[in-house]
């Protein structure tokens, strides 16, 4: 049976899941799935660095506290994440990124995807930063490595946005994108809708754990702008960049314009979207829309998330799931592995016909 | 390049919009997919059979109105429509059947399907009726015979409804699904709400093409009940018969119980349903029910279909789509010959692996 072994890097809510996945999952996946998963290297701006080329131990792990990780103690731990060098130089098969969303300039998570891709390393990641802004540039950067560059998790979490679109679409023409993305502020207009002002519905998504301790990227759009420029260039094949993608968020728009539209069958909606013109270019925005109840995406509500796809012989199909969550993100890593030991397999098989060998 | 010789068996709305995809496609597809497609076979009840193994000339068959064609007059062409002969004896790679669904014993749908098995030729149906009454043992006299029979047409149409459980759910376990998958009385049903009533909607739908002439088996829930035996059985793992499936349809809803609920907030949808129990078996139903809002399926409106998977990891998914449409069902049958494409390279790699040549 193969074994894939990981190198996490960050040690947050989604690493630590996906460990916890390994950690208790394990023999059931590799009997379902064909392959193992052995964690090798642990690196975490706080926790440190921690190494076990054998296979780490992750029980004392999982049962500590997450602010009270300490990796120096431990055998082949360490206070400095080492993070080039574990990338670099511990032997791995996929490294996993995990670490905090930048969306200036997407470092330092670009950074380590080029040290794992370079070094020849699959990688898998949910950190939108990296993909949003150089996405292309690391999907080549993989192909010229012979390895796999993943990102699923990168929109939606786990629900199969962007592998529904590489996987499930073939013979289709995709001809655009909308989708519900940030689950902050939809949940936010839900509760406006239902008579509650913009800051206490902001309070209360904190306290429900949807809405980060600073809200700006959820309420303005910057976090959905960011998904919009991974699925246009992923699924439409675009090559946009953040200012080329309007942005308004929900912050501008009244409790009355909300309720308003919501006595006459309108539901107030904060819209991703990108389309693709005539000439080929694609357009896209974020921005607030008032659906009629029929539209697709009008029924998506609290924290759920959805994309749907515009296609030219299926007309529109719509995804619908969690768009956040640490086992719903981790799982996304997962399905990222899957899909690298499908394509891995796959490749021996193409390069055995090109030799002529079947 | 790979080419699949296709023998379509039924020339009614849906295989002939295959055979306008393969005519009007054909080279874009081969070039996207790697690999071409050519119809060598048609049968039909009214038109007989025509076979060409050299490549029919779909121009022609394409031009005539739908109800003019017979086959009798042309070279290579039959008043008869010779199923068994053609099935068995035509040389093909991919048996296509799309006659009518007969929910009583799948005949003569379920023999022509294990004729082409027993071939060793790969099925793909749009047919509810084999893959409903008999699945499980198709897909085992399938793997008998080293072909494959695939089915995605027959829930939802083209929307990947039994694909994302097949192969976007790896390490998932779906304990449930749920679905609106007629649109006949969904539509119904909406229109109910807006102050139409049953007779009068039901005369809408027929005149926009969603409901059959006979519109009983959409109105009372029996179409319903096949799909939801093909999810529990194909996604859940059951061996579900008919008569084990608990069926209520929307006749007996009365506007004023709609209208009241949705004063409410409520919304009347067709519900089919399958649940996995603790001890392993599976209890499935189609029956109308009134959904809060926030349900993942009660914004689904009007002639769209919709399935939710619930996920021990991602909790529920939905996805949504066309449940009908000769383009859309037609797609669903080229998007199960990529299926039979990828699996059939696929088996060539795991015997090299067997036989320790990779």
């Amino acid at each position: 049976m193969s074994r894939y072994d990981l190198a996490l890097i960050g040690f947050g809510g989604v690493n630590r899941a996906l460990a916890e996945l390994v950690f208790q999952r394990g023999d059931s996946l590799a009997e379902e799935l064909g392959f193992a998963l052995r964690v090798v290297a642990i690196t975490d701006l706080r926790a440190g660095s921690l190494v076990d080329t054998d296979g780490i131990d992750l029980a004392p792990l999982l049962a500590a506290e997450p602010g009270e990780l300490d990796f120096a103690g431990l055998p082949g731990g360490s206070t400095d994440p080492r993070n080039e060098w574990v990338i670099r130089h511990v032997p791995s098969d996929v490294v996993v990124e995990a670490t905090f969303t930048n969306p200036a300039d997407g470092e330092p998570a670009l950074s380590h995807v080029r040290w794992a891709l370079e070094s020849g390393k699959h990688v898998c990641t949910t950190n939108k930063g990296p993909v949003a802004l150089a996405g292309q540039a690391l999907k080549a950067l993989a192909a010229e490595h012979g390895v796999s560059f993943e990102f699923e998790g990168s929109v939606l979490s786990g629900t199969p946005v962007l592998r529904t679109a590489q996987s499930l679409f073939g013979g289709l023409e995709i001809t655009g994108v909308e989708g519900i993305m940030n689950g902050t502020s939809n949940y936010v207009l839900g509760r406006i809708e239902e008579g509650v002002d913009l800051p206490a519905a902001i309070a209360e998504a904190q306290e429900l754990g949807y809405a980060e301790a600073d809200p700006t990227a959820d309420i303005e759009g910057h976090d959905v702008q960011l998904k919009v420029m991974i699925l246009a260039n992923e699924v439409l094949g675009a090559d946009l960049r953040r200012e080329d993608i309007f942005c308004e968020g929900i912050s501008t728009i009244t409790p009355d314009e909300v309720r308003d539209a919501a006595s006459k069958g309108l539901r107030w909606k904060l819209v991703g979207s990108a389309t693709r013109n005539e000439d080929g270019s694609v357009d896209a925005r974020v921005a607030p829309l008032a659906l009629p109840s029929h539209h697709p995406l009008a029924g998506i509500s609290g924290p759920v998330n959805a994309v749907s796809f515009h296609t030219d012989l299926l007309g529109t199909v719509t995804v619908s799931g969690p768009g956040a969550g640490r086992i719903e993100t981790a799982y996304a890593l997962l399905s990222d592995i899957i899909a690298i030991h499908q394509r891995h397999t796959s490749a021996t098989r193409r390069v055995l016909q090109e030799t002529h060998l079947v």
